[in-house]
């Protein structure tokens, strides 16, 4: 079933000690879409500007991705640059241009308004309130969020989450949101603010996702070659969610399975640079990786 | 199957945002002992001094570990302060009193020659390698070690690795050991110095091992309440240890049960100040704990 994704489509200006790319198409829901498609159809919704051409629309539709609800507006599309240190540990921000961004009022086209699955990407609550205000009836809400707007928006961002089932945040976020350091307690009392689970990204760490009463732990894949880790979140959420939009049910079981197919994605994304690493994926490789993680953390009975 | 076990005995200071406790039992090889009878018969070569009581040595009969290793010289026990952060995550050592343990020379007893299985804690390389000179023809034999020693003697820790089957260190001093920051690159290097196996110990991240050509990834368990990390890689260490001299076979399937086991023990230990989580433990409660690690990494093909 098919998924409607809103947040910021992007040229990325990154810089690693493995090399750089400037003006890279990026954004959070472009990664998130590129990775979701490989399990669903998915609708995205965002803004460009005037600078973005049928070359980037063209990895939207190389993938399938509907991208109608993508708006042209005039002026430049959003634009970010950011230089990471040594061991890609640390990142600095060098420049964020919000562009057409900055006005920016989330509109669905009338296709996309039956989408049973909804993941509001990091953008401010209010538009994501009003994307998920313009969807019909949604089966499952997922949404991501960022320390900017857990300070800045708190009572927005409080009236979100009461409508949303799935949290997808990393450790640091997750610990600002909830006032707490413990993990157990941050998540628990994330879940007495509206989600019934909350998914911790931990970066090479890995997720700690807790599902209801249920804890679930993935580790991160580790590789001895890291190129860029731009969008690896993003691209995270878009095998988590795309995954779920594939299944029968959504129960701790696919959830569990949902969080390690968005692990596989973002262990390809942090490869390559940008969306090099998810551009030209298929299902073999998706299913090769992901055997390749019960292979990392298969333990028999004691 | 028997393992001889080297390292310190000590008395340890310790506050954490949780309590404190001072002057208790503590000492890698205490933990490790401890830890690791569950499992294994355990014979330790330690020094202590003329304030080691038989309330200590207690500790050590009621797991039933042979202490005749533990030499007792005139002088004051090792002793240890440190107190941790208000999230657990720094320790600030507050004193060191090497005592009886600067001049100590280990002296296996009869008894212990014929040990299959070795730990050598985290002590000077060459007292490490003065005791695996005594032990007659070891099927197995781990070792742990600190940056102290990898900067400060590292030739004499180069001459013990090519004796080593198993590293078991932090990663932290797996990037100092290999010079490298990615632990895969790092795991590699290190296997080139002589171990067929790493096991890195990343703290509240878990550990992640490196078995010759397969790696394993082991979270720790998330827990709501921890008291006092402090000798929980020891603790580790000996449930590892204890689990595989009790195998019929040392091959990866063994190792990665080994080391949840491990993560069993350690998991107790930091619920509790110095060894009161790992003392009164039973079978069935590290069955459960086991169990527990299943149901947290456990999920199904894609």
């Amino acid at each position: 079933m098919s998924i409607v994704v809103v947040g910021s489509v992007a040229f990325d200006t990154v810089r690693t000690p493995f090399g750089e790319v400037d003006g890279a198409l990026g954004g959070a829901a472009t990664f998130f879409s590129v990775a979701a498609s490989y399990f669903s159809p998915v609708n995205v919704v965002a803004v460009v500007g005037d600078d973005f051409g049928d070359e980037h629309l063209a990895v939207f539709d190389e993938h399938g991705v509907d991208a109608r609800g993508i708006e042209r507006a005039a002026g430049r599309t959003f634009r970010w640059g950011g230089e990471y240190s040594l061991n890609l540990n640390e990142r600095t921000t060098l420049f964020t241009e919000l562009n057409v961004f900055e006005s920016f009022q989330p509109k669905l086209p009338p296709e996309y308004l039956e989408s049973p699955y909804v993941f509001l990407a990091n953008i401010d609550p209010e538009l994501q309130m009003s994307v998920l205000e313009q969807v019909e009836n949604p089966r499952l809400v997922a949404c991501d969020t960022m320390n900017f707007w857990i300070d800045g928006k708190p009572e927005a961002l409080r009236r979100l989450l009461r409508k949303v089932d799935i949290l997808v945040i990393n450790d640091e976020e997750a610990r600002d949101l909830s006032e707490r350091y413990n993990l157990v307690d941050a998540a628990n009392a994330i879940m007495g603010m509206g989600p019934t689970a909350v998914v911790i990204k931990r970066g090479e760490h890995g997720v700690l996702a807790f599902l209801g009463d249920e804890i679930f732990s993935a580790p991160a894949y580790p590789l001895d070659k890291l190129a860029d880790p731009t969008g690896a979140g993003d691209t995270f959420a878009g095998g988590f969610m795309g995954y779920i939009a594939g299944c029968e049910e959504v129960d701790p079981a696919n959830l569990r399975r949902a969080i390690v197919a968005g692990s596989v994605m973002a262990s390809y994304c942090v490869e390559e640079f940008s969306l090099a690493g998810i551009r030209n994926l298929d299902q073999e490789a998706i299913a090769r990786r992901y055997r390749a993680f019960q292979s990392l953390t298969d333990f028999g009975d004691l």
